[in-house]
């Protein structure tokens, strides 16, 4: 592993250091793990109070207003100064390169790109396509006629179902499906009858899908995952979705199908978004909100319905408070009987003869 | 891909036409993106207004008061007729027919019926039994003594455990578990000791799983897939859970062990049903539902903890209201208090001397 | 199958019979489904009233109070008793010793312990450490230098990434990912950058692990699962998330990064926990709870967002009042707008002329 002093990081991501700028970095870690040669970093003011003890060497921060005897490396975004630091000293994962395993079964008709590491028990399908440098990992299997692009990762156990496109440095998680038919059934007479699902799934360049994701296949129209967006585990796309450009959607999402989504979306773990609604750009929905209507361009909601964050926070914070709220009625309801009573009587008694 | 008339395709659905019945008919697509040659559907009212723009050459409907200048094809059923439309012209996934891979491992005990295809890879283990017509993709590993009847598509990387009994033209999609131990689990002084579970998943006929579902066995007794039923992709099955004939479980869904649901039932997205309860038939339980007690035969349910869905779309819906309520509450216990102390002086006055 | 009398099972689960102790026993079966040779048990009060029709030759009860004429076995713990009968009548999983397949692929540099059986088409990469008496059922693949201790069984179709850490009698059920990349990335200028994940998974001795779950390794911590814990199925684990020992996470539920959990905490299905927080010890979360700050030890939460279940219990069950809430409020309102109007004339009387 490459050595460089905070100085060098410093220049390399564009900051500037408070302290010693010649300590030797060799790895990161974080504030409460590290020791002599690592750098840290602050991000979360959660763990601000950790600069008193930490034993790193240097610590990437946002502002030089901390207190602490540590080095620091002052960066504009810290957290996007330590994501380059991090690619500096560890880089990527490497991939072993094992060309193409004879214990592979890759179909006659299939093209395989150059630089292609193609492993053992990979199945690569009739008219199948894979561009340059792509790696494809163990009992991996890509469908008839799919098309990859180039520098694509396919983990071990992923199935990619016919026709399906995948454009360039796409990274695939293992155990996740891509392209199985959209849940599209027409019921008929207590039945239900598959519907052919004849779209596809296009995920775009620079995208990434978690562990043991499901992308369904559109009935008519293709599932679009945008360019540069991130999936996490166990995600669900239904058919027909689209999902527009740098989206993060965290683990255990699920979108229902045709549904359309804008560029710059957040979604939260175990959100749910039902089925032909239209979420607009830069929108952020909370960890297990339910959509239910469409979202405008750059809203943030959360809750079971979604509402807006800001009362939504307040809103569903005071669930909690209910009972004593219903005792507060009942009180008031007694009281303003009684009141109400006690002023019939002084209505009545001018009548009184 | 066959060309058919509007008319043909009206008399093949039993439907009729309003407009010209000779348009030729090729492919299906949705309103915004069909062109000349195809076919589209309306049944969502959403999308009502985009018949007066689609360049679809038909388009299937319900009734037949909408106002369009395209040809009609109005039929009782509109998505019934769609999905027996999408079978004709495009019809269901073709399945390259590869013959026994001698790349298979198939048992010597295993039985394999006729017109089976079994891919490169898919493991049959001892005293497995795979109908006729059976396709098993790669990787797909079918454990000892599992039964599967005729025409069934496993698809890659499925895993079915040993002993589990799956029946005529069920569909399992990739990476989809079936038959891994429940969740079942004696806490005794501290530590968790595993019960042996010796049921099994059966699944009846007509049954599609999703993608990356997983269903347990049972411990004592079978966990069942009523015949026909529909799993979306990522759904959770506890062990000993029968799920009646003709259910649609969305993607997500989570049903606890020992639940029994009744037939024709309606599980929304990410809904959850705990253990140990009766579903009966013909319920719907809304999408994120929460599902703590039994339900009754045809009831509609929503929320967490799911409610009936009349009550419970205005309750779950008035959330956010909660921090107005609690304002009038406060505001209304003020005055009120001033008006009983105002009383109070009243009642008091007669008293004075 | 071994027979064993009552008053055999009795002594060896350290318990005492009411009735025959001479009844012979062959397996295990519910309440409802028993015959002549089975053994049942009640823990579930809601099945009690079965006692009264079951079939079974002897029940496995926690207290002789129960009116039934079936004998009994009284344990002090009943369930753990049912767990010791389960082992001793029906035993664990029996696997087939296939020894080393030579359509498996183990690296030449990957090191495999006595009496493993490793099954057709799994993959053991360079530097993987595969202890004694493991099972690596077909297509499970292990990564580079991942070291994996004695008596595991990982079923097929599992990914273990590159680095990780397993201990001893570990079970990973199909289709599970662990060690895939944490979702980290660092957003800057509207793209999403990722971060290289040095950390790993490790594993704790005994614990076992649902079918499909997603366990990401970390940034730059590990992310363990302590020792004796239990995942159900499609459970996400966050990358840098420690889950202390003994502790029992059912299906899909989703802990995000950086999250401390303590030992014997248990959380229901489809709860989800926040990152960056700390669960204590003891704790109980509800099914489908949000959890969003930290929690203290002992303490039962439900809900989302997640209270005191003492309060949430009757809390979130009173969201379905809402309506009738608001409109007692509303009412209440005009009641004491008429109430101060009225009062206001009364004060004004007095003034007038």
């Amino acid at each position: 592993m490459p050595t460089k002093t905070l100085g060098e990081l410093a220049e390399y991501v564009g900051g500037r250091v408070r302290g010693d700028a010649n300590v030797q970095i060799r790895s990161a870690a974080t504030l409460g793990r590290a020791g002599k040669g690592d750098i840290s970093f602050l991000t979360n003011e959660k763990y601000e109070r950790q600069l008193a003890t930490t034993r790193a060497s240097a610590v990437i921060v946002g502002k030089d207003t901390v207190t602490t005897s540590v080095p620091l490396l002052i960066a504009e975004d810290p957290y996007y100064a330590f994501m380059q630091i991090m690619v500096l000293l560890h880089g990527h994962r490497k991939h072993k390169k094992v060309g193409i395993s004879s214990r592979a079964m890759i179909s006659d008709s299939a093209k395989v790109g150059a630089d292609c590491h193609i492993h053992d028990f990979a199945t690569i399908s009739d008219g199948a396509k894979v561009g340059d440098g792509c790696i494809i990992y163990p009992c991996a299997h890509i469908g008839e006629n799919v098309q990859i692009g180039n520098d694509c990762i396919i983990y071990p156990n992923v199935t990619i179902y016919e026709g399906c496109r995948i454009g360039n440095r796409v990274i695939i998680n293992a155990n996740a499906t891509i392209g199985e038919d959209g849940f599209g059934f027409a019921s008929h007479n207590g039945m239900h009858y598959k519907i052919p699902q004849i779209g596809c799934v296009v995920i775009e360049d620079d995208v990434e899908i978690g562990a043991g994701c499901g992308i369904e296949r559109g009935t008519l129209n293709d599932t679009i995952i945008g360019q540069g967006s991130k999936l996490g585990d166990l995600v669900a796309i239904g058919h027909g979705t689209k999902i527009g450009p740098h989206c993060l959607l965290v683990a255990q999402v699920g979108v229902a199908g045709s549904t359309t989504m804008g560029h710059h979306c957040i979604v939260g773990g175990q959100a749910g978004i039902v089925g032909h609604i239209a979420i607009g750009n830069n929108v952020a929905i909370g960890a297990q909100a339910g959509v239910i209507n469409s979202v405008g361009d750059g809203k943030v909601v959360l809750g079971a319905p979604a509402i807006d964050a800001n009362q939504g926070k307040r809103a569903y914070g005071m669930i909690r408070y209910l009972p004593e709220m219903r005792q507060s009625i009942r009180e008031l309801r007694e009281q303003v009987e009684r009141l109400l009573s006690v002023e019939g009587q002084d209505n009545n008694r001018p009548e009184e003869p």
